[in-house]
Order: C-alpha cells, then sequence, then structure tokens
C-alpha cells in the first residue's frame, strides 16, 4: 500500500515540476517579449500559461483521488497537502506572468520610455528562485527553501527601486506616466511571483518537519 | 458513514463562511482607514487578517482528513475539494486588504490628492460580490454564482476609469505621483479582489455541476 503511494507521490512531484518549468518559460518570454517589444513571444507566453493551468487540474484531481484510495497520514498527508497547495501558487506565477505579456501588448510598438535593466536584473533573481525552490520541493531540502526564501529581499529592494526610478521619470516628465505605471505594475507582478515561491518554500518546509514558517 | 460526511461538510462551510465575513471586515476596515486616514484602522485591518489565515490553516487540515477517513467520491470530494480551493481565494482576499492597509499606513497623515470616491464606489460592488458569493455557496446556487461573476465587469470599468484619472491627475501635477501611484495600486488591489470572488464562483459551478467554467 505505502509502495503505491510514494510511486503515485512521486509521479505527481514529477507532473509539478513540468508545471514549474513551464510557469518559468511564460515569465522568461513575458520578459523578453517585454523588453524586446516582441508581440509574438507576448502571445506565445500567453498560449503556454493554458498547459500550465492544465497540469494544476490534473495534479489536483490525482491529488485528491490519492488520498481518497490510500488515506495517507502524518508527513504523507502533508505531502499531498502541500502539493495541493504549491500548485495554486505555481498557477499564480504563470498568472502574473500573463499579466506581464498584456502590459507588452498594450505598450505594443511605443518606444520604451528607457531601456529596460532592473526588471530583467529581478527575472534573473526570480528564475532563480523558481529553480531552486523545484530543487529544494523534489530534494525536500529544507536549508534550500529558506535560502530561496531569503532572496525574496532582493526582489524587493529591486521593486523599491524600480518604483523610486520611475517615480522620478514620472514627476520630470508627466506624459509618459502611462507607460511608466505600466512598468510598475510589471515590477509589481515579478514581485508577486516572488512572493508566491516564497510561499512554496515555507510549504515544502511545512511538508518536511510539518511546522509552519513565515519567513519574511 | 455518509451522514458524517454530511455533518463534517456542513461544519466546513460553516467555517468559510466565518472566513469569507472576516475577509470582508479586513477589506472594509483597510478601505475605511485609507478614506479617513485613520492608521488604528488601519492597524486592526492587518490584524484580523492573522484570523483569516488561521481559519484558512485549520480548513485545509480538516478538509485533508475528512478526505482521507471518509473516501468521499464524485461530488462529495469535488465539494471538499472546492472547499480547499476557495479558502486559498478567501485567504488571498484578506491579504489585498492588509495591502491597501499597508498603503494607509505610507501614506499616514499626508494630505489626499483628491476625496476618494471610485475606490469607496468599487468596494461597495466588491462587499456585495462576496457576499453573493458566499450565499450561492452555502445555498449551492448556480445561477447566483454565475451573476457575481458577471459584476467583475463593473468592477473592471471603475479600475479603468481610476486609472484614467490617476494617470491624468499625475500628468498635470507630477509632484503628487508618489500619492497617485499608491492610490493606482489600492484599485489593482480591489480588482484582484473582485477575480479572486470570481475564481470562487467558478469554483462553486464546478462544485456543483462537475464542469469547469471561465467566466470573463
Amino acid at each position: 500500500m505505502r509502495e503505491n503511494f510514494v510511486k503515485d507521490i512521486d509521479l505527481l512531484k514529477e507532473m509539478f515540476s513540468v508545471m514549474g518549468i513551464k510557469s518559468q518559460q511564460v515569465i522568461k518570454l513575458a520578459v523578453e517579449s517585454l523588453k524586446e517589444q516582441n508581440l509574438e513571444k507576448a502571445n506565445q507566453a500567453i498560449k503556454l500559461d493554458d498547459e500550465v493551468d492544465e497540469l494544476e487540474y490534473e495534479i489536483e484531481n490525482k491529488c485528491l483521488l490519492l488520498i481518497a484510495l490510500q488515506q495517507p497520514i502524518a508527513k504523507d498527508l502533508r505531502s499531498v497537502g502541500t502539493l495541493l497547495k504549491v500548485i495554486t501558487d505555481m498557477e499564480r506565477v504563470g498568472d502574473y506572468g500573463v499579466n506581464i505579456a498584456k502590459v507588452t501588448l498594450a505598450i505594443g510598438n511605443e518606444k520604451l520610455i528607457k531601456p529596460l535593466v532592473d526588471i530583467p536584473k529581478m527575472t534573473a533573481i526570480i528564475e532563480e528562485m523558481l529553480d531552486k525552490s523545484m530543487e529544494s520541493f523534489m530534494k525536500e531540502n529544507i536549508q534550500l527553501a529558506r535560502s530561496v526564501a531569503e532572496m525574496d529581499d532582493q526582489v524587493d529592494a529591486l521593486y523599491e527601486s524600480i518604483n523610486d526610478e520611475l517615480l522620478e521619470i514620472m514627476v520630470k516628465n508627466p506624459s509618459v506616466s502611462k507607460q511608466a505605471t505600466s512598468l510598475l505594475l510589471v515590477a509589481r507582478h515579478l514581485e508577486r511571483i516572488a512572493d508566491h515561491t516564497t510561499n512554496i518554500c515555507e510549504r515544502i518546509i511545512y511538508m518536511v518537519t510539518g511546522e509552519r514558517v513565515e519567513i519574511n
């Protein structure tokens, strides 16, 4: 019985890992689309997110059935409970990627008010956070999970700096306010992605230790 | 056996209903705190959200145990699965309320750049959406759920109008850009709350009919 459970949960973890890779691609495509003003990439990002949504739905159904059929207890039950939670966070990660892609579509070919520097920098950190959170999930490595959650501070600091810079630009040149607030929203979406990744890491720690933590 | 399940799920629904009422209070307090620049109310909102988080955690644990112990199938399994999802959305609703309260704390006693009109209007619609979504959940009324999801369009329209208005203010008077972008963020948080309420309604329809829908 327990053997079946282990096999099933491993399969579900693999599915979640695929979901994570796809969500990362959504964000990568979305930020690239913004930087390069490439509307086709923006549309690709939006389309790819449908696959993320589909995986969430499949994993959720399999998790519920697994609990009902195998009645896991203690850590096993926490593992399935964790999966049910982290897929929700990962689905949101993809959604924020879509929001960014939609900003690209809204800005279109209109000249960017400045070359994007901090937004790609923020994205690079987030990609690393997502990578490491997936690794810590697969390996149940709570030290790694903790270190990822701590990276959230870097993202927050970049968000503040983007915020200040864009406000300054708006004050100097009010006519670009519309695009500046759109870019501000992109930074905000990225900051939220980091928050969801932090949630995932907190959940991993709960799965392994049974203790609820709130990092940051 | 099924009798026990019905009793348990009814209790969980009641708990969710309490969670919904508390989340609504968080938003109400947060928006009032902003409108009245009442920092104490902002802190009350932030504190109350802890109770929302606590309820999410309790309901989640009870749901997982319920599935494991009673092995519900078909609609019963969908009901527990729905609960697991809607508590996540409701928890986010509370979080966005906290974000709004934090804007109040950041603006502090600094004079508001304009009396708030559309933001309270948006909040009133959201309160109605939350009320009706809870009612449709308790009564499993999918017509009501559908009508709530459709109200999301009104919220989106108000968001667009607030967006335009604040951008215009910034263009005319760049020195208020900082507060204007903060208020823009509040409108964005409210718009996200309506999205989560829409998610809840889509889930209710899935629970009752077994069919996945996406409204809006």
